[in-house]
Protein backbone atom coordinates (compact mmCIF):
# COMPACT_ATOMS: atom_id res chain seq x y z
CA UNK A 1 0.00 0.00 0.00
CA UNK A 2 1.43 3.38 -0.72
CA UNK A 3 1.62 6.21 1.98
CA UNK A 4 0.69 10.06 1.60
CA UNK A 5 1.73 12.48 3.97
CA UNK A 6 0.32 15.99 4.29
CA UNK A 7 2.91 19.45 5.15
CA UNK A 8 0.91 22.01 6.44
CA UNK A 9 3.40 24.73 5.43
CA UNK A 10 6.44 25.48 2.86
CA UNK A 11 8.62 26.09 6.01
CA UNK A 12 8.35 22.34 6.91
CA UNK A 13 9.66 20.70 4.01
CA UNK A 14 13.15 20.45 5.11
CA UNK A 15 11.90 17.91 7.00
CA UNK A 16 10.45 15.73 4.13
CA UNK A 17 11.35 13.57 1.54
CA UNK A 18 9.65 14.12 -1.70
CA UNK A 19 11.99 12.32 -4.24
CA UNK A 20 10.44 10.17 -6.74
CA UNK A 21 7.11 11.01 -4.93
CA UNK A 22 3.85 12.62 -6.58
CA UNK A 23 3.37 15.87 -4.75
CA UNK A 24 0.20 18.14 -4.49
CA UNK A 25 0.76 21.75 -4.29
CA UNK A 26 -2.30 23.11 -2.20
CA UNK A 27 -3.14 27.44 -2.04
CA UNK A 28 -7.24 27.16 -1.97
CA UNK A 29 -7.05 30.85 -1.49
CA UNK A 30 -6.41 31.73 -4.08
CA UNK A 31 -3.50 30.53 -6.86
CA UNK A 32 -3.53 26.99 -7.25
CA UNK A 33 -7.98 27.67 -7.77
CA UNK A 34 -7.27 30.39 -9.88
CA UNK A 35 -4.63 28.44 -11.88
CA UNK A 36 -6.83 25.79 -12.72
CA UNK A 37 -9.92 28.59 -13.51
CA UNK A 38 -7.20 29.71 -16.11
CA UNK A 39 -6.79 26.56 -17.70
CA UNK A 40 -10.17 26.17 -18.45
CA UNK A 41 -10.04 29.57 -20.49
CA UNK A 42 -7.37 28.00 -22.52
CA UNK A 43 -4.30 29.00 -21.20
CA UNK A 44 -1.75 27.74 -22.82
CA UNK A 45 0.73 27.21 -20.15
CA UNK A 46 1.70 28.81 -16.62
CA UNK A 47 5.32 30.29 -15.08
CA UNK A 48 5.32 30.34 -11.67
CA UNK A 49 7.83 32.87 -10.63
CA UNK A 50 9.42 33.74 -7.03
CA UNK A 51 9.88 37.88 -7.56
CA UNK A 52 7.26 40.32 -8.96
CA UNK A 53 10.36 41.98 -10.67
CA UNK A 54 11.65 38.71 -12.28
CA UNK A 55 7.78 38.44 -13.53
CA UNK A 56 7.85 42.03 -14.99
CA UNK A 57 10.44 40.86 -17.12
CA UNK A 58 8.17 38.16 -19.08
CA UNK A 59 6.29 40.98 -20.39
CA UNK A 60 8.75 41.39 -22.92
CA UNK A 61 8.29 38.04 -24.15
CA UNK A 62 5.23 38.61 -24.81
CA UNK A 63 3.39 36.65 -21.52
CA UNK A 64 0.29 37.95 -19.64
CA UNK A 65 2.14 39.03 -16.18
CA UNK A 66 0.00 37.94 -13.08
CA UNK A 67 1.19 39.20 -9.89
CA UNK A 68 -0.19 39.27 -6.27
CA UNK A 69 1.10 40.26 -2.72
CA UNK A 70 -0.39 39.84 0.10
CA UNK A 71 -4.03 38.90 -1.50
CA UNK A 72 -3.44 42.69 -3.39
CA UNK A 73 -2.98 42.79 -7.11
CA UNK A 74 0.68 44.40 -8.02
CA UNK A 75 0.43 47.80 -10.22
CA UNK A 76 1.79 47.55 -13.16
CA UNK A 77 0.68 43.98 -13.54
CA UNK A 78 -1.76 42.81 -16.24
CA UNK A 79 -3.61 40.86 -13.83
CA UNK A 80 -4.00 39.77 -9.86
CA UNK A 81 -4.68 36.39 -8.49
CA UNK A 82 -8.91 36.31 -8.53
CA UNK A 83 -10.08 33.34 -9.99
CA UNK A 84 -12.64 35.85 -12.25
CA UNK A 85 -10.19 37.67 -13.74
CA UNK A 86 -8.81 34.41 -15.60
CA UNK A 87 -12.48 33.76 -16.77
CA UNK A 88 -11.63 36.48 -19.39
CA UNK A 89 -11.68 34.46 -23.27
CA UNK A 90 -8.84 36.99 -24.14
CA UNK A 91 -6.51 34.53 -22.01
CA UNK A 92 -7.29 31.91 -24.18
CA UNK A 93 -3.71 30.34 -25.73
CA UNK A 94 -1.63 33.01 -23.92
CA UNK A 95 1.39 32.13 -21.76
CA UNK A 96 0.96 33.48 -17.75
CA UNK A 97 4.05 34.52 -15.80
CA UNK A 98 2.39 34.31 -12.14
CA UNK A 99 4.13 34.80 -8.87
CA UNK A 100 1.61 35.23 -5.87
CA UNK A 101 2.50 35.33 -1.78
CA UNK A 102 2.22 31.65 -1.13
CA UNK A 103 1.15 29.27 -3.90
CA UNK A 104 4.49 30.03 -6.87
CA UNK A 105 6.91 30.17 -3.65
CA UNK A 106 5.31 26.22 -2.59
CA UNK A 107 5.32 25.04 -6.03
CA UNK A 108 9.23 26.46 -6.80
CA UNK A 109 10.32 24.96 -2.94
CA UNK A 110 8.69 21.15 -4.27
CA UNK A 111 10.28 21.56 -7.64
CA UNK A 112 13.94 21.67 -6.06
CA UNK A 113 13.08 18.52 -4.61
CA UNK A 114 13.37 16.00 -6.49
CA UNK A 115 9.35 14.93 -7.13
CA UNK A 116 8.34 12.37 -9.25
CA UNK A 117 5.75 14.85 -10.56
CA UNK A 118 4.06 17.79 -8.92
CA UNK A 119 -0.15 18.52 -9.78
CA UNK A 120 -2.01 21.86 -9.17
CA UNK A 121 -4.92 20.96 -6.61
CA UNK A 122 -7.67 22.62 -5.75
CA UNK A 123 -11.64 21.80 -5.09
CA UNK A 124 -12.34 22.89 -8.33
CA UNK A 125 -10.90 19.50 -9.10
CA UNK A 126 -9.97 17.42 -6.29
CA UNK A 127 -11.64 14.41 -7.99
CA UNK A 128 -9.47 14.72 -11.27
CA UNK A 129 -6.76 15.27 -8.60
CA UNK A 130 -7.60 11.97 -6.77
CA UNK A 131 -7.58 9.81 -9.60
CA UNK A 132 -4.18 11.07 -10.83
CA UNK A 133 -2.60 10.27 -7.94
CA UNK A 134 -3.67 6.83 -7.83
CA UNK A 135 -2.67 6.50 -11.45
CA UNK A 136 0.40 7.28 -10.36
CA UNK A 137 1.18 4.19 -7.91
CA UNK A 138 4.06 6.58 -6.00
CA UNK A 139 3.73 8.01 -2.29
CA UNK A 140 2.23 11.18 -2.30
CA UNK A 141 2.40 14.71 -0.33
CA UNK A 142 0.18 16.99 -0.26
CA UNK A 143 2.04 20.63 0.61
CA UNK A 144 -0.04 22.80 1.55
CA UNK A 145 1.06 26.61 0.54
CA UNK A 146 -0.18 28.31 3.99
CA UNK A 147 0.38 32.08 4.71
CA UNK A 148 3.45 33.47 4.75
CA UNK A 149 4.51 29.88 5.95
CA UNK A 150 2.28 29.67 8.95
CA UNK A 151 -0.35 27.18 8.76
CA UNK A 152 -4.04 27.83 7.57
CA UNK A 153 -7.40 26.64 7.50
CA UNK A 154 -8.20 26.12 4.27
CA UNK A 155 -5.23 24.25 2.67
CA UNK A 156 -5.12 21.82 5.10
CA UNK A 157 -9.30 21.11 4.75
CA UNK A 158 -8.45 20.67 0.88
CA UNK A 159 -5.69 17.98 2.15
CA UNK A 160 -8.42 16.58 4.39
CA UNK A 161 -10.59 16.08 1.87
CA UNK A 162 -7.88 14.79 -0.91
CA UNK A 163 -6.95 12.31 1.81
CA UNK A 164 -10.56 11.54 2.36
CA UNK A 165 -10.68 10.12 -1.39
CA UNK A 166 -6.97 8.56 -1.47
CA UNK A 167 -7.94 6.67 2.60
CA UNK A 168 -8.87 3.03 0.22
CA UNK A 169 -5.36 3.24 -1.46
CA UNK A 170 -3.15 4.44 0.87
CA UNK A 171 -1.85 4.88 4.36
CA UNK A 172 -1.85 8.05 6.17
CA UNK A 173 -0.51 7.81 9.46
CA UNK A 174 1.36 10.58 10.40
CA UNK A 175 -0.45 13.12 12.44
CA UNK A 176 -0.64 16.04 10.25
CA UNK A 177 -2.92 13.68 8.03
CA UNK A 178 -5.23 12.46 10.65
CA UNK A 179 -6.20 15.47 11.82
CA UNK A 180 -6.76 17.12 8.63
CA UNK A 181 -8.45 14.34 7.82
CA UNK A 182 -10.56 14.96 11.34
CA UNK A 183 -10.73 18.71 10.51
CA UNK A 184 -12.05 18.26 6.94
CA UNK A 185 -14.98 15.54 8.30
CA UNK A 186 -16.05 17.43 11.15
CA UNK A 187 -16.99 20.22 8.21
CA UNK A 188 -18.00 18.46 5.31
CA UNK A 189 -20.64 19.41 4.42
CA UNK A 190 -20.12 22.96 5.11
CA UNK A 191 -16.64 23.84 4.38
CA UNK A 192 -18.13 27.55 3.66
CA UNK A 193 -18.70 28.03 7.79
CA UNK A 194 -15.21 26.97 8.58
CA UNK A 195 -13.42 28.88 5.81
CA UNK A 196 -15.37 32.30 6.67
CA UNK A 197 -13.52 32.11 9.77
CA UNK A 198 -10.19 31.87 8.49
CA UNK A 199 -7.38 34.38 8.25
CA UNK A 200 -7.45 34.77 5.02
CA UNK A 201 -11.47 35.18 4.59
CA UNK A 202 -10.83 38.07 7.22
CA UNK A 203 -8.02 40.01 5.23
CA UNK A 204 -10.28 39.68 2.12
CA UNK A 205 -12.95 41.90 4.33
CA UNK A 206 -10.93 44.12 5.84
CA UNK A 207 -9.29 45.02 2.25
CA UNK A 208 -13.27 45.07 1.30
CA UNK A 209 -12.52 42.71 -1.72
CA UNK A 210 -14.54 40.36 -3.61
CA UNK A 211 -15.34 37.41 -1.24
CA UNK A 212 -16.82 35.65 -3.94
CA UNK A 213 -13.51 34.44 -4.21
CA UNK A 214 -14.08 32.66 -1.05
CA UNK A 215 -17.09 30.81 -2.36
CA UNK A 216 -15.98 30.23 -5.84
CA UNK A 217 -12.91 28.34 -4.84
CA UNK A 218 -15.37 26.05 -2.51
CA UNK A 219 -17.21 24.04 -5.20
CA UNK A 220 -16.32 20.60 -5.98
CA UNK A 221 -15.55 18.88 -9.18
CA UNK A 222 -16.36 21.61 -11.22
CA UNK A 223 -13.09 20.73 -13.88
CA UNK A 224 -12.24 17.57 -14.58
CA UNK A 225 -8.22 18.03 -15.56
CA UNK A 226 -5.12 18.33 -13.64
CA UNK A 227 -2.57 21.05 -14.16
CA UNK A 228 1.20 19.54 -13.24
CA UNK A 229 4.48 20.76 -13.44
CA UNK A 230 6.40 19.83 -16.70
CA UNK A 231 10.08 21.28 -17.25
CA UNK A 232 9.55 25.30 -15.62
CA UNK A 233 5.73 25.48 -16.66
CA UNK A 234 2.61 24.80 -15.46
CA UNK A 235 0.55 22.99 -18.21
CA UNK A 236 -2.52 20.82 -18.66
CA UNK A 237 -1.86 17.73 -20.56
CA UNK A 238 -5.24 16.35 -20.02
CA UNK A 239 -6.89 19.59 -21.84
CA UNK A 240 -10.60 18.98 -20.93
CA UNK A 241 -10.81 22.94 -21.44
CA UNK A 242 -14.17 24.17 -21.19
CA UNK A 243 -15.38 21.06 -19.22
CA UNK A 244 -17.02 23.82 -16.03
CA UNK A 245 -20.41 22.05 -15.17
CA UNK B 1 -8.71 41.60 25.44
CA UNK B 2 -5.50 39.73 24.73
CA UNK B 3 -4.54 37.56 22.15
CA UNK B 4 -3.63 33.80 22.11
CA UNK B 5 -1.69 32.39 19.49
CA UNK B 6 -0.89 28.44 19.06
CA UNK B 7 2.38 26.97 17.16
CA UNK B 8 2.28 24.32 15.96
CA UNK B 9 6.09 23.11 15.97
CA UNK B 10 9.85 24.69 17.25
CA UNK B 11 10.15 25.02 13.79
CA UNK B 12 8.26 27.53 12.98
CA UNK B 13 9.36 30.00 15.87
CA UNK B 14 10.69 32.08 14.06
CA UNK B 15 7.85 33.29 12.60
CA UNK B 16 6.31 34.31 15.66
CA UNK B 17 7.25 37.18 18.23
CA UNK B 18 7.53 36.47 21.97
CA UNK B 19 8.32 38.87 23.25
CA UNK B 20 6.56 39.83 26.66
CA UNK B 21 3.90 37.40 25.81
CA UNK B 22 3.19 34.35 28.51
CA UNK B 23 4.60 31.12 26.82
CA UNK B 24 3.30 27.72 27.75
CA UNK B 25 5.52 25.01 26.66
CA UNK B 26 3.63 21.66 26.03
CA UNK B 27 5.20 18.08 25.30
CA UNK B 28 1.85 16.17 26.49
CA UNK B 29 3.98 12.56 25.82
CA UNK B 30 5.91 12.85 27.92
CA UNK B 31 8.40 15.81 29.04
CA UNK B 32 5.94 18.80 30.23
CA UNK B 33 3.51 16.01 32.06
CA UNK B 34 6.41 13.82 33.42
CA UNK B 35 7.86 17.45 35.02
CA UNK B 36 4.44 17.89 36.50
CA UNK B 37 4.98 14.49 38.11
CA UNK B 38 8.47 15.32 39.27
CA UNK B 39 7.30 18.65 41.32
CA UNK B 40 4.58 16.62 42.91
CA UNK B 41 6.97 14.33 43.73
CA UNK B 42 8.78 17.30 45.97
CA UNK B 43 11.70 18.06 43.39
CA UNK B 44 13.26 21.14 43.89
CA UNK B 45 14.09 22.37 40.32
CA UNK B 46 14.56 20.74 36.61
CA UNK B 47 17.29 22.43 34.34
CA UNK B 48 16.83 21.82 30.64
CA UNK B 49 19.10 21.17 29.06
CA UNK B 50 19.81 20.25 25.17
CA UNK B 51 22.40 17.34 24.27
CA UNK B 52 23.19 14.68 26.58
CA UNK B 53 26.87 14.63 27.01
CA UNK B 54 26.08 18.20 28.78
CA UNK B 55 23.54 16.71 30.68
CA UNK B 56 25.65 13.90 32.02
CA UNK B 57 28.13 16.53 33.33
CA UNK B 58 25.70 17.87 35.94
CA UNK B 59 26.18 14.40 37.33
CA UNK B 60 28.97 16.01 39.33
CA UNK B 61 27.46 18.84 40.65
CA UNK B 62 24.71 16.79 42.22
CA UNK B 63 22.27 16.43 39.82
CA UNK B 64 19.65 13.46 38.75
CA UNK B 65 20.46 12.97 35.40
CA UNK B 66 17.48 12.34 33.30
CA UNK B 67 17.77 12.00 29.31
CA UNK B 68 15.42 10.49 26.49
CA UNK B 69 15.95 10.03 23.05
CA UNK B 70 13.52 8.75 20.52
CA UNK B 71 11.02 7.58 23.29
CA UNK B 72 13.73 5.36 24.87
CA UNK B 73 15.95 6.24 28.22
CA UNK B 74 19.55 6.95 27.01
CA UNK B 75 22.18 3.91 28.58
CA UNK B 76 24.46 5.59 31.67
CA UNK B 77 21.50 8.02 32.86
CA UNK B 78 19.46 7.73 36.20
CA UNK B 79 16.25 7.78 34.39
CA UNK B 80 14.68 8.58 31.27
CA UNK B 81 11.03 9.96 30.31
CA UNK B 82 8.30 8.27 31.67
CA UNK B 83 5.98 10.12 34.33
CA UNK B 84 6.13 6.89 36.37
CA UNK B 85 9.50 6.91 37.20
CA UNK B 86 9.82 10.45 38.58
CA UNK B 87 6.76 9.13 41.21
CA UNK B 88 9.66 8.28 43.42
CA UNK B 89 9.62 9.57 46.77
CA UNK B 90 13.54 9.72 46.85
CA UNK B 91 13.34 12.09 44.05
CA UNK B 92 12.08 14.63 46.96
CA UNK B 93 14.51 17.59 47.19
CA UNK B 94 16.75 16.68 44.65
CA UNK B 95 17.83 18.88 41.54
CA UNK B 96 17.57 17.30 37.95
CA UNK B 97 19.04 17.77 34.72
CA UNK B 98 16.82 16.88 32.11
CA UNK B 99 17.18 16.37 27.89
CA UNK B 100 14.52 15.07 26.05
CA UNK B 101 13.95 14.77 22.29
CA UNK B 102 11.62 17.32 21.90
CA UNK B 103 10.67 19.23 25.20
CA UNK B 104 13.53 20.64 27.04
CA UNK B 105 14.33 21.62 23.21
CA UNK B 106 10.89 23.66 22.54
CA UNK B 107 11.78 25.50 26.29
CA UNK B 108 15.42 26.52 25.75
CA UNK B 109 14.06 27.79 22.14
CA UNK B 110 10.89 29.97 23.78
CA UNK B 111 13.64 31.54 26.55
CA UNK B 112 16.30 33.01 23.50
CA UNK B 113 12.95 34.81 22.54
CA UNK B 114 12.31 36.96 25.73
CA UNK B 115 9.17 35.72 26.24
CA UNK B 116 7.32 37.61 30.02
CA UNK B 117 7.05 33.88 31.66
CA UNK B 118 7.35 30.46 30.24
CA UNK B 119 5.37 28.08 31.77
CA UNK B 120 5.01 24.14 31.63
CA UNK B 121 1.72 22.93 30.37
CA UNK B 122 -0.05 19.28 30.52
CA UNK B 123 -3.32 18.06 31.17
CA UNK B 124 -2.36 16.95 34.76
CA UNK B 125 -2.58 20.32 35.40
CA UNK B 126 -4.66 22.03 33.01
CA UNK B 127 -6.51 24.15 34.93
CA UNK B 128 -4.46 25.48 36.48
CA UNK B 129 -2.32 26.75 33.49
CA UNK B 130 -5.65 28.38 32.26
CA UNK B 131 -5.90 30.33 35.84
CA UNK B 132 -2.53 31.28 35.60
CA UNK B 133 -1.87 32.85 32.03
CA UNK B 134 -5.52 34.50 32.53
CA UNK B 135 -3.68 36.57 36.20
CA UNK B 136 -0.74 37.45 33.63
CA UNK B 137 -2.17 39.55 31.65
CA UNK B 138 -0.96 39.80 28.94
CA UNK B 139 -1.18 37.66 25.66
CA UNK B 140 -0.15 34.05 25.29
CA UNK B 141 1.47 31.52 23.09
CA UNK B 142 0.84 27.98 23.23
CA UNK B 143 4.22 26.13 22.28
CA UNK B 144 3.76 22.47 20.85
CA UNK B 145 6.90 20.57 21.50
CA UNK B 146 5.73 18.16 18.27
CA UNK B 147 8.13 15.28 17.58
CA UNK B 148 11.47 16.45 16.09
CA UNK B 149 9.74 19.58 14.36
CA UNK B 150 7.18 18.01 13.11
CA UNK B 151 3.18 18.31 14.09
CA UNK B 152 1.83 15.93 16.40
CA UNK B 153 -1.56 15.30 17.60
CA UNK B 154 -1.28 15.04 21.20
CA UNK B 155 0.03 17.81 21.79
CA UNK B 156 -2.50 20.27 19.45
CA UNK B 157 -5.03 18.87 21.22
CA UNK B 158 -3.55 20.28 24.17
CA UNK B 159 -3.91 23.54 22.94
CA UNK B 160 -7.45 22.91 21.79
CA UNK B 161 -8.14 22.14 25.06
CA UNK B 162 -6.54 24.87 26.74
CA UNK B 163 -7.90 27.56 24.62
CA UNK B 164 -11.08 26.22 25.05
CA UNK B 165 -10.77 27.60 28.53
CA UNK B 166 -9.31 30.97 27.71
CA UNK B 167 -11.88 31.74 25.17
CA UNK B 168 -14.25 34.31 26.62
CA UNK B 169 -10.69 36.06 28.02
CA UNK B 170 -8.93 36.04 24.67
CA UNK B 171 -8.91 36.04 20.62
CA UNK B 172 -8.18 33.87 18.88
CA UNK B 173 -8.36 34.49 15.59
CA UNK B 174 -5.50 32.29 14.37
CA UNK B 175 -5.77 29.76 11.39
CA UNK B 176 -3.54 27.02 13.67
CA UNK B 177 -5.87 28.09 17.15
CA UNK B 178 -9.22 27.49 15.17
CA UNK B 179 -8.26 24.65 14.07
CA UNK B 180 -6.86 22.51 17.33
CA UNK B 181 -9.87 24.18 19.01
CA UNK B 182 -12.01 22.21 16.28
CA UNK B 183 -10.13 19.09 17.01
CA UNK B 184 -10.47 19.44 20.83
CA UNK B 185 -14.29 19.84 20.64
CA UNK B 186 -14.33 16.44 18.25
CA UNK B 187 -12.36 14.39 20.58
CA UNK B 188 -13.17 16.27 24.30
CA UNK B 189 -15.15 13.84 25.58
CA UNK B 190 -12.32 10.76 24.21
CA UNK B 191 -8.95 12.22 24.00
CA UNK B 192 -7.44 8.42 24.21
CA UNK B 193 -9.17 7.92 20.76
CA UNK B 194 -7.84 9.98 19.06
CA UNK B 195 -4.37 10.08 20.74
CA UNK B 196 -3.90 6.72 20.56
CA UNK B 197 -4.14 6.73 16.68
CA UNK B 198 -0.97 9.54 17.04
CA UNK B 199 2.43 8.70 16.03
CA UNK B 200 3.90 8.52 18.98
CA UNK B 201 1.58 6.52 20.41
CA UNK B 202 2.67 4.04 17.76
CA UNK B 203 6.08 4.53 18.71
CA UNK B 204 5.34 3.62 22.23
CA UNK B 205 3.45 0.25 20.72
CA UNK B 206 6.16 -0.40 18.86
CA UNK B 207 9.10 -0.40 20.99
CA UNK B 208 6.94 -2.29 23.29
CA UNK B 209 6.82 0.13 26.41
CA UNK B 210 4.57 1.01 28.76
CA UNK B 211 1.63 2.56 27.12
CA UNK B 212 -0.08 3.55 30.60
CA UNK B 213 1.98 6.46 29.92
CA UNK B 214 -0.47 8.01 27.51
CA UNK B 215 -3.39 7.17 29.40
CA UNK B 216 -1.70 8.81 32.47
CA UNK B 217 -0.92 12.22 30.51
CA UNK B 218 -4.60 12.10 29.67
CA UNK B 219 -5.73 12.94 32.98
CA UNK B 220 -6.82 16.34 33.72
CA UNK B 221 -6.27 18.20 36.81
CA UNK B 222 -4.74 15.83 39.01
CA UNK B 223 -2.55 18.78 40.36
CA UNK B 224 -3.04 22.49 40.83
CA UNK B 225 0.32 24.18 40.56
CA UNK B 226 2.34 25.44 37.40
CA UNK B 227 6.21 25.11 37.19
CA UNK B 228 7.96 28.08 35.23
CA UNK B 229 10.99 28.83 34.30
CA UNK B 230 13.07 30.83 36.65
CA UNK B 231 16.77 32.16 35.03
CA UNK B 232 17.64 28.87 33.53
CA UNK B 233 15.93 26.24 35.65
CA UNK B 234 12.18 24.86 35.86
CA UNK B 235 10.31 25.23 39.37
CA UNK B 236 7.28 25.33 40.94
CA UNK B 237 6.53 28.80 43.05
CA UNK B 238 3.21 27.37 44.05
CA UNK B 239 4.39 24.20 45.66
CA UNK B 240 1.16 22.75 46.07
CA UNK B 241 3.56 19.18 46.45
CA UNK B 242 1.39 16.17 47.18
CA UNK B 243 -1.57 17.41 45.64
CA UNK B 244 -2.66 14.56 43.11
CA UNK B 245 -6.04 13.26 43.82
Amino acid sequence: MKKVELIHTPALLPLYNLTDKTVIVVDILRATSTMCVAFNTGVNKILPVSLPDECKMFKDFDFIIAAERNAVKIPGFDMGNSPFEFENPFLSGKNIAFTTTNGTKAIKLAKAMNPSKILIGSFLNISAVAKYVMAQDKDAVILCAGWKDKYNLEDTLFGGALLDKLQSWAVMDDDASISAHCLYKQYENNLESIVRKSSHANRFKLLNMQTDDVSFCLQQDIYSFVPEMSGEYIVNTQEEVGSRA
